[in-house]
């Protein structure tokens, strides 16, 4: 069977394991390593109040290149002061250490409890076994997604190939999602990996066009962490010719397919949203600025008034025509129009006779599409959101203490 | 047993009754009279697209006196075109009809479901029938009370009285909430009556007080309605001295009695706001703004982790400090702490000790304070929110069709 992990692109090894952070004994504590190197680019969450993982990790990112990066689960070492700062650092120490590189050419990220000091022992030495473990296998690629888990209940993996100058170049990434997922910049964890050779800049601009088009577009709860990260590491060792422009037409389909990767994983990440049974995709057409487009796909995918209406299977589409006017865009009310997949259920300011049954069995799809018609402006975007069920309150009514 | 609904002030009839717009056959059509004449203000809701009922409301307010106020629920006459604006009109003209009074002598408000037709015949019969049974009584104060609920469990009614030169001053209002309910101008349907003597511009100046600092400091679900109306009727008849400044005591002393009476609904709506069972104030001190010391407020009172955390009594105060450097205010991440009732649960951004029990069985309670100290500036703020439970999604996904 092919790799489809992390460890598909040639030049990664990875490791995921239990280190003794989460009281379920579940894995907690992953590790990949490029041992040739990688050139390396990130986006980070815009949160005011970071995690120390964040600010470590982003003292890291420009270095060339980047050997290794280290992910905990369980404990976000997030408002944790001076010392969740001497802590992400010894992970990335005890990570050099093992790995016999430079503390700065690692990158890491955390995730879990807010407000909790790491158990930094366990989690160093933790390093030190998964550094002797790494391998290039699917099962430890596959260990890697399951280790940066939290209330993800399965792994979100994904795998694409693409043909640059006749050799097969390969990515692959994992995310960990679930809960306080809201689009503004990198959401949650996501570890992608390439043999492309291709320049830092030009690596970076591909993240930034891939993360913009999937992950930022996706709104589980309107919540943003404090600890998104969104990591891409390339070997090069596919040996194409390396990408160094944005005019190069090879960039286009580099950054396509990054893209399409990633929209994979964020599809993913909505099908296992805590409590979702279902997704959803909302697409604004005709605003009067691209800011207002993509603010009332928000709106309308952030309204849990829609999304407790998507988990009941229920055309209440009074709901979605009041999140696009209480958003503060600018609305014609006479030339508003509002799609159920293919069925318009209001036109032109005025609801429209349609089938219930056809448009409800619409929405109890594993997907389906709601399409704001705003006539107003030439502006389009859209939005993934998800169904809010009884879960989402089960898992965190009751997550922590 | 003293009379404290609506009918309370002087000068009040009222009548609630079933005319056949909810399908359960529960009360749906209110109407409230004033036969000497009333000075009257409104607030509406800001968003773009608003019921038939305001519009027309917003025509009427201007008249002077007022003589009464219709209010149906079950339907909110709202993206239903050049129809529904005739029949919000019938409606008044209704009313009229039945008092022997000018149509744009008439308020009215409608909330419900979206997007569907009024059945106006069975509107302007019950129309027709409340004018008959129209009465001063507590029974019938109650009535309407009664009537303009939509998944509320029980009626939300205050009355106060206030001293004016020897004269007795009473305050009464009714108001119905459960859902769709966000801090942006006033909040659902509230109708409050007085027999004070004040002028048109006194009146509207106090309603804004009020509404301002109660009703607009309540988030549910950070969902603003295309029906939210909120109206006063003072009848004058109490005799007391017209208040006709700002620089009045007696100016104050009502704007204080009124909003203390609106905060006793805020409350109750709170209470008995879908799915909740218990309710909490975010109290922000030392924002940098005015504007940011809300902002943060709301982002707190709004943040569904905070709200579930809430729901299962969990002293969770990462997500409280998520939630606020995720709003977008200035923020300090060293000088930031957070207290759960009287017990610090974070300090300068760091983790404090403190007894998990103590604090969970705070937020246990019916009511509890979260304070966020920003220490960044001086301006203070405050909102009321409540838990996210279960019966939410319950409603909310199986209200309608």
């Amino acid at each position: 069977m092919t790799n489809t992990t992390i460890t598909a692109p040639k030049g990664f090894l990875a490791a995921g394991l239990y280190c003794g952070i989460k009281a379920s004994g579940k894995p907690d504590l992953a590790l990949v390593h490029c041992p040739t190197g990688a050139k390396a680019a990130a986006m980070f969450t815009t949160n005011a109040i970071q995690s120390a993982a964040v600010i470590v990790c982003k003292e890291h990112i420009g270095s060339t290149p980047i050997y290794a990066a280290v992910v905990n689960s369980g404990n976000a070492n997030t408002c944790t002061g001076a010392k969740g700062l001497v802590h992400a650092r010894r992970m990335c120490r005890a990570v050099s250490k093992s790995l016999g590189i430079e503390t700065e050419k690692v990158l890491l990220a955390s995730t879990g409890i807010i407000g909790h000091q790491l158990p930094i022992d366990a989690i160093t030495t933790g390093i030190g076994q998964a550094a002797e473990i790494l391998s290039d296998t699917a099962e430890a690629g596959l260990n890697f997604a399951k280790a940066i888990m939290t209330t993800d209940t399965r792994p979100k993996q994904a795998y694409r190939t693409v043909n640059f100058d006749g050799k097969t170049v390969t990515l692959a990434g994992t995310a960990k999602g679930a809960g306080m997922i809201g689009p503004n910049m990198a959401t949650t964890i996501c570890v992608l990996t390439t043999d492309a050779a291709i320049s830092k800049p030009m690596l970076a601009k591909a993240l930034k066009i891939a993360i913009g088009n999937s992950l930022n577009r996706l709104t589980v709860d309107g919540h943003q962490s404090t600890n998104d990260t969104a990591m891409i590491l390339a070997s090069g060792l596919a040996e194409n010719k390396p990408i160094q422009s944005q005019k190069d037409p090879r960039f286009v389909r580099f950054s396509t397919t990054l893209t399409d990767l990633c929209t994979d994983l964020a599809r993913q990440m909505a099908l296992d949203a805590e409590g979702a049974t279902r997704m959803f995709t909302v697409r604004v057409q005709g605003a009067a600025t691209a800011a207002e487009a993509f603010r009332a796909a928000r709106a309308v995918a952030d309204y849990d008034l829609v999304k407790c209406a998507v988990h009941g299977a229920d055309p209440n589409w009074g709901r979605i025509i009041c999140a696009v006017g209480s958003c503060g865009i600018k609305v014609n009310p006479d030339r508003l129009c509002c799609k159920i997949g293919d069925t318009y259920v209001f036109r032109n300011g005025k609801p429209t006779a349609f089938d219930a049954k056809k448009v409800s069995a619409v929405i109890a799809q594993k997907e389906h599409t709601i399409t704001i018609e705003l006539n107003v402006g030439k502006y389009n975007d859209f939005c993934y959101g998800c169904d809010l069920g009884h879960d989402y309150i089960t898992i965190n009514a009751d997550y922590h203490t």
